[in-house]
């Protein structure tokens, strides 16, 4: 998708670092939830249903988290626009890259 | 497997208690080890066990819990074995059904 942009060594670490602080927050956000769900769980369909909550958060995470270099600047823009990642983490990325990010956020805000 | 047997209205009607009976007790069981689980998780991999331990319980009861008249004796057999129905209530059904599920749960402990 993003196959031209070129990443430097420390642009390599920005992202990651970004990454990851965006995986956590993703997994802390899931967490909390299944706890709240699993400890008001009443009833076997309920119990089931954290069962599916899970398996549907566990997808929901592996489509969004991928880590090839052409596909970052949209993985950051949905990160962003769920609130999993601050912006301000991607300081130190090219011009280049951090319009791209803004323009497809304000793409899928319209 | 055993269509060859007849189950009276009064021996069904017993039937289906000892099989409700029996699956509540599965779902109890399965509802306490999974509100143990979930309360002990306290990593991400911790959390998606527990959906894996849901999915795996679900499909072990689909497979168990299975009200076919020509199943039922091996059905009682096996939850009698797995602790889930006391044989006591499945006084009242004839003779040969209850000599059938011990044959059945005798061979199972050889």
């Amino acid at each position: 998708m993003y196959n031209d942009l070129n990443w430097s060594p420390a642009e390599k670490k920005i992202a990651r670092r970004a990454y990851d602080a965006a995986l956590q927050a993703a997994l802390a956000k899931v967490m909390a939830e299944f706890k709240r769900r699993a400890n008001a769980a009443a009833t076997p369909t309920e119990m089931w249903e954290v069962g599916d909550y899970l398996r549907q958060q566990g997808k929901e995470i592996d489509e969004l988290f991928d880590y090839r270099y052409s596909q970052l600047p949209l993985v950051f823009a949905r990160l962003i626009r769920e609130g999993l990642l601050d912006e301000t983490l991607l300081a130190g990325l090219s011009e280049d890259k951090r319009r791209i990010i803004r323009s497809i956020l304000s793409f899928a805000a319209k």
